[in-house]
């Protein structure tokens, strides 16, 4: 950041700040972050990525002399915690800035019994409630917020092209659904005589596929117009990640099996509707099977809209940096920049608490992340880089962005 | 068994004999079985509800002097290991008596890394392999074997009749499948993107349960009185048991789930084509749903026929001992009972190995085995016990078996 031509610090949350002034220091600033934390086995390019292509994009500015001739201050944040692995603390550095900090986190203990406040000040830094509410940005001290990630998932390599713009970050509801049965020796009940909640869960599993395959089906009485804009792929997702049974023996029906279900969904509405529908589906099958379902809503986020000027002006930059790319890089419609639906949580979640946030996602390939095989290509890291370099660039007039 | 009048001893591998001659010592002996053991937090009833009734049986002839008149030697044996708790070697008993015992077994180690040898000379036996080969009784030393035992499932109770006569012991296939997919996160793969094992799994286990409800569909071949024989209710189940994810986090589509299946069947031909349906059924989801099936079928064991001469004299007797019994313990159809399929294995199946075999249920109530909620009526002992003595008394000339 340094090297950028940026002034330093880091706040009392473990944030890391580089600002410039560009030429009005008391103009709202253009907030740029992302986070360096990571999971635990990670690859390299989940958070770290946007730092970086953040600090090329005005260092690039700053070497060519430009970054004084920007109409405000460009502050970069590096999140110091957003995964929330020692913490189960997700968005804990952009939290603070937006003022979202819950003062309960303090007393959170990691799997060693440590505080937030104790780790806090071992790292040097006051780790008292009011040294992070103080931390929080003020509304009109800032003009908005942007953010580069890599994809997470697999859109922008099915279409060939490394970049897109984020439309909105999906709002999310996790579900736990316990369902009890009878439990019973597997060789000795008739399968008529069965109340097993195994295959109940199946059914239920089955359900939930179809269901957010089918986000139609359920919104059926919405006029064609907003169905179609509702129901486009990937608007909708559910998933079904952890299973249990007990008492977990291959040859005894199970009494209970547990699941969880994770609804996500660019649209608040789908998602509530897809929850209702989901466990109302829940509580048929169950009926209809004899086991006794309890469904508990764990956690609930509503959707983020990202900008819709920031999306203009992020799908134009990227154009344009594709275009400025050498063809071997390439060849695909340089003016046809995807919109795209974040299903993973962000910074910008919490930001979008504090202004107005736009994304710019990265293409990642192999479509694995959260992983050490998670991958990303030199050249689309080169034309993200590029891309936030022309956003910015657009209101410093100088003959390289006049194009 | 000495009350009953019987001599006793300890063998080789821990079961507890008694022995009493009947008027023809050098006769092919009756045996009759079950065994002490039982499984962790278990009820009381099953394996030693047989003993008991078999011990009360004889002592009810003795008592009155009619064991010496019975024409062949009977001989209880109280089996040390069924259930195979702590060294995963089910019907250890059994096995050395019927000659079926594997020497590789010595070996094994419980959880405390203590072997079966060992275990068995800290209880003052030899523990070799010679001592527990040479255990093997020789068939025509054997007439044959009965077993009483509690149900284990609701079949009797569903239709209210204390006792059953056992028809045959199910076979049984074990069978592994992992169904490996494509990982990611939960919030950035459209549906339709997905290679999910969990919701492939779901279809499975659906497919698997159709599938042993109904096996009149692939033994569409037979003839209809075959396959009237054959789908009869409880002659076919199926159990998933065991389920899990990997990495098993709410919000990651796992990379692979596992599960077992457990098929049994009174009929060899019927489980192995309902084990070939479900592989067959698993390999088209796997393959219309782009997941890679490993399918790994863990232990397999045939069907054991139970002797229809001996179910044709437990029937007799059961519903001779029900007549005996005061009006006000059971009131329903005393000409009537029922004919039931063993679903759990029972040391019977050991045994089988050696002699024509018999078995005789008792009703349990609750449906709730292997667990300390087990029960079984104290009037349906007394039935159970009073069968078995008519069983036995019927070759006895006498007043009191006259009828």
């Amino acid at each position: 950041m340094e090297d950028a031509g940026m002034s330093t610090w880091i706040d009392n949350i473990g944030n890391v700040h580089g600002r410039t002034n560009g030429n009005n220091p008391s103009a709202p600033a253009l907030l740029i972050g992302s986070h360096y934390d990571t999971v635990i086995d990670a690859g390299k390019y989940d958070g770290a990525l946007g730092i970086i292509v953040a600090i090329a994009a005005v260092k690039s500015l700053h070497v060519h002399g430009l970054l004084e001739k920007f109409p405000r201050p460009i502050e970069i944040i590096a999140f110091s915690d957003e995964e929330g692995v020692r913490f189960q603390s997700t968005f804990l550095g952009s939290a603070a800035i937006a003022g979202k900090f819950s003062e309960h986190l303090l007393s959170v203990v990691d799997k060693s019994g440590t505080t937030l406040e104790a780790a806090l000040k071992a790292s040097s830094v006051p780790g008292t409630a009011e040294s992070i509410i103080g931390m929080k940005y003020e509304a009109d001290s800032v003009w908005g917020y942007i953010e580069v990630h890599i994809e997470q998932g697999p859109v922008l390599e099915k279409q060939g092209i490394p970049l897109g713009v984020v439309a909105a970050i999906a709002g999310q509801t996790r579900i736990n659904v316990i369902l009890k049965g009878l439990q019973g020796h597997a060789g000795t009940i008739p399968m008529a005589m069965r109340r097993d909640p195994m295959t109940a869960s199946a059914a239920a599993i089955l359900n939930i596929e179809h269901i957010c395959k089918h986000p139609e089906e359920f919104m059926g009485d919405l006029e064609q117009g907003k169905r179609n804009h509702f129901v486009h792929e990937g608007a909708l997702v559910c998933t079904v990640g952890e299973i249990a049974t007990w008492p977990g023996a291959s040859n005894v029906i199970p009494g209970e099996v547990s699941f969880t279900i994770d609804v996500r969904a660019e649209d608040d509405l789908v998602r509530k509707s897809a929850v209702s529908t989901i466990i109302k589906r829940i509580e048929n099958i169950s009926l209809a099977r004899q086991v006794f379902p309890r469904v508990e809503i764990k956690h609930e986020a509503g959707a983020v809209i990202c900008d819709s000027d920031l999306q203009k002006q992020l799908r134009f930059a990227a154009s344009q940096a594709l275009r400025k790319l050498p063809s071997s890089v390439f060849q695909g419609d340089k003016q046809c920049i995807p919109t795209v639906i974040s299903g993973a949580g962000h910074d910008a979640l919490m930001m979008a608490h504090l202004t107005k946030v736009g994304m710019l996602f990265v293409r990642c390939t192999g479509g694995i992340s959260h992983s050490p095989d998670e991958h990303v290509l030199e050249d689309d890291i080169w034309a993200a880089s590029l891309a936030l370099k022309d956003f910015l660039g657009k209101e410093i007039p100088h003959e390289e962005f006049a194009s």
